[in-house]
């Protein structure tokens, strides 16, 4: 792997469609089509065959002399006011693969893929192109979200020559594949506290999202001694601390209460109704279940406490989803190390995972934030991640061309 | 006293400007003018002069032989569907003092009024015609404020013939006054809880309010574990929590966190940054400047442990206002018992405790609650609230003849 190339052109893209202010690929966007116009442009000195398909997805096909293909890839979109890596480090980093492996013997082919719309930053709806690509994108559901200023999913990517009723046909790209490979930045701070410039990806992690909605009784802040209160705003502050608690208590385990919206919230006023935000997390679906049921716990107990009573409402839910054993073993040869950490955000790797032995490979975040114009690694820790992912690659192809990891029908 | 009659007028009052939505009096509004009406036909049954002074409060003067007069009053606007005895309470039990002083000897004068705009219910800003007349008024700060229409305070007013200007000269009202006695709904659950139809009030208490803001650090809620995060929201709370301890250390102490808002404040991140609103209240100066230092540590205590800073800053302050002690005396007389309360709300009464001997009569809230349709008063307790206020501005009247409680010069 050539990891100076990989890093030109990222700054060529930088330069493109970046700057002082961040990113703004935002997908379905001029600024998306003139990013997607600069990775053509590169693909199109290798000798590949470019095709977009019903999803708006970019596959770039460089055939090998057996069955079936391992794909590598990424998003070259970005959320507004983003970073230069997020995405785009996977996009150009597999663009390196291809070129290393352009020229010469391939008993296994590499298929590039470039996924429309990851970030979901113009609709909320993440993972469009993949998970149409997987067949688990629900049309009716995405069909009329709208944009700020109105307009329609369905309208906006008809222009991009997008057909929402046919974007599952895009799923035949995947008729051959032998494996996913993507690298990506972290986006999190366990690399740069750890100290460490990569890491291999377990898998991303199980989702359950909740509103716990308390509900005591709203009464006047000057009127209402201390002891006749049923006060749902604290209620909701023990939860969330008993909360923090529960994560703490599991290890690998994430547990976030983002904020909390109390009714009538105003100074003046003891709470009536309270909603506190929950997210949890674990790689190991016995651990969220358990995690999920002690919050749930912990919701009723501050209830009680406060005179109150709770309902946890099911907002969002998404089982964890593993990586591939094998491909996870590749990658630690690769890095030379036992450093592997499961993923919080959500990637395009994990719709593959469904379908396809799959892994990723992080690079450090640092600073240890995402999705701001800050997010950033340091050029040798970037170089240590490509060579990981340019070898994790090489180790995969040759795997299957020794017959491993068959391509799927 | 005739408390039959009252309650008929409180009736008629509710019937029309009230109903199942509950009462519409909102000040500068034509339901507001037609329920002046309604109290300006019932005085022009009696002996006494009108007036209208230039901040919109109404004054009948029913003079007497000696200097100086006992004010009695309320106020008869309300917020939107507010409650039928909210100031109109005080409003019809002065109408039926004046009643009853209105034929045979008055050795001391008795002045009504029913002051301007006391709900602040259009504008946001509560007491406008007390405040003014007791030239606490700041005329600059309210002139721009502006309803949900957009129009401004110094048009609508002016449309009532008030000229903000020279709202102040109402004062000229209260030169001869001797001291000012109100009736009121209690707002709150105190009554109700004790069993009892009426109390004394001590005064109102001093208001400290803050918010409370916590800087942490925003980070994702999947990509940064337990223990390297800087969770604002979780400082709020445990500060919320130690607050309400602060409260219920201080006997007759109200500290209320109304609630929070967060920063992002969504369901994926750790909030980098949560305001918590903090209203402290006491009827002891002492007792309140010790809560507000006690909770001010609670802050930085619950900020430290979770990593986070934090800012308390100042919204606004209210010293105690107690009330007059002889005449505190007379309506504990008047009530039979040894049965006094502070008041949370403010009051009219509040503003002219600042330059004459002033006390309140509550009536019990059952249910406990307030600026509802809802709100109210069992006719029977009502009836002994109507009592006491009668024969508190009684003995005021028969003190003030003998020589005490000074005219205001």
């Amino acid at each position: 792997m050539n990891a100076d190339r990989v890093i030109a052109d990222l700054r060529e893209l930088a330069e493109l469609t970046g700057g002082p202010d961040g990113a703004r690929r935002v997908c379905w966007t001029d600024e998306w089509v003139k990013a997607r116009e600069l990775v053509r442009s590169k693909l199109e000195e290798l000798p590949v065959e470019i095709e977009t398909d019903e999803a708006g997805n970019v596959w770039a096909d460089l055939p090998g002399e057996q069955d079936g293909f391992v794909i590598v890839g990424s998003h070259v979109d970005s959320v507004p006011a983003g970073g230069w890596l997020d995405g785009a480090l996977g996009i150009f980093g597999a663009l390196e693969v291809l070129r290393q492996h352009a020229d010469g013997d391939r008993p296994v082919g590499l298929r590039f893929v470039d996924w429309a719309d990851e970030e979901g930053a113009r609709f909320g709806r993440s993972l469009f192109g993949s998970s149409a690509c997987a067949g688990t994108l629900d049309i009716d559901e995405v069909r009329d979200l709208k944009d700020r200023e109105g307009e329609r999913l369905e309208d906006v990517v008809g222009r991009h020559d997008v057909e929402l009723a046919k974007v599952h046909d895009s799923g035949a790209h995947l008729k051959g594949a032998r494996a996913y490979l993507e690298l990506h930045i972290e986006q999190g701070p366990v690399l740069e506290a750890r100290d460490e410039p990569a890491a291999v990806v377990l898998g991303t992690v199980g989702v359950e999202r909740r509103a716990a909605v308390f509900t005591g009784r709203a009464a006047h802040a000057g009127a209402t001694p201390m002891d006749m209160r049923q006060d749902s705003f604290l209620a909701a502050a023990r939860a969330a601390l008993l909360i923090q608690q529960v994560g703490l208590a599991h290890e690998g385990g994430y547990c976030t209460t983002g904020g909390a919206s109390s009714d009538p919230g105003v100074v003046t006023a003891v709470a009536g109704r309270t909603e506190l935000l929950l997210d949890q997390r674990h790689l190991d679906a016995d651990e969220l279940a358990a995690m999920l049921k002690e919050a749930d716990e912990a919701c009723h107990t501050a209830a009680e406490e406060f005179g109150c009573t709770v309902e946890v409402k099911h907002l969002w839910s998404i089982p964890p989803i593993p990586f591939d054993d094998r491909l996870i073993g590749f990658a630690r040869e690769a890095l030379g190390k036992d450093l592997a950490i499961p993923s919080g955000p959500l990637h395009d790797a994990a719709e593959m995972a469904r379908l396809i032995p799959t892994v990723m490979v992080f690079s450090k975040s640092s600073p240890p934030v995402s999705h701001t114009p800050e997010e950033d690694t340091p050029e040798a820790d970037l170089k240590v991640a490509i060579e990981v992912y340019g070898k994790t690659v090489a180790a995969t192809l040759a795997a299957a061309a020794e017959g491993d990891l068959p391509p799927m029908g």
